[in-house]
């Protein structure tokens, strides 16, 4: 799996208001199906399908007690969801600041001179 | 749309590598379907189908320019998937901490009050 299976994965997975609200319960502590199952009111075999999807993008793992078979977080996938997210957020905000930057320029400059700003501005 | 449901087609638009090599493209200024077509060897159509689901998240927008319709990306659904991640993130790691710190008070007490140790853990 490439990291951009590994994102398509994630995200997938995250689109859903049952998934994240069971990785939001997870995130409090370890859980069993049953345990996962009680507070959504949906039937285990209906959660079990959410966790499926969950496991496959590696959001969460399952615990060493045969019984119980917990399910716990894991945070590497989501901390590279939140990376890709943060880069474009910031790459999105430098070139913010960069065209508001030439805009002032711009509006700082006598007439004569704006032709050449505004060629910089492409 | 509920936040919910504007999370759910947030993380969806994201699940695609081309539809984030777009947004990611777009972070660095505007740009036509023509131009968004070019650098990734597929047709106008297909990516016109990207950007639709992009549009439907209100990821992008399209700009004013009748002849160009530049599209511009849009920095709220963003901040919001990248809030509810860090969310999650944030209340795993406050559990992790609380629960590293009883195993650390658990490991430092007597062996005749472990018990007591135990049951607070649960």
């Amino acid at each position: 799996m490439t990291a951009s299976d590994r994102l398509d994965a994630t995200f997938l997975a995250l689109a859903d208001p049952t998934r994240r609200a069971i990785l939001a319960r997870l995130a409090l502590g370890d859980a069993s199906v049953a345990e996962l199952a009680h507070p959504f009111a949906i039937s285990q075999p209906a959660v079990s399908k959410h966790l499926k999807m969950l496991e496959r993008a590696g959001l969460i793992s399952v615990g060493h007690d045969a019984q119980r078979r917990p399910r716990r977080i894991e945070a590497k996938p989501l901390a590279a969801a939140e990376a890709w997210i943060e880069r474009c957020r910031e790459t999105w905000e430098a070139s913010y600041r960069r065209l508001d930057h030439l805009l002032d320029e711009l509006q700082r400059k006598p007439v004569g001179t704006r032709r050449a700003g505004r060629e910089l501005k492409r």
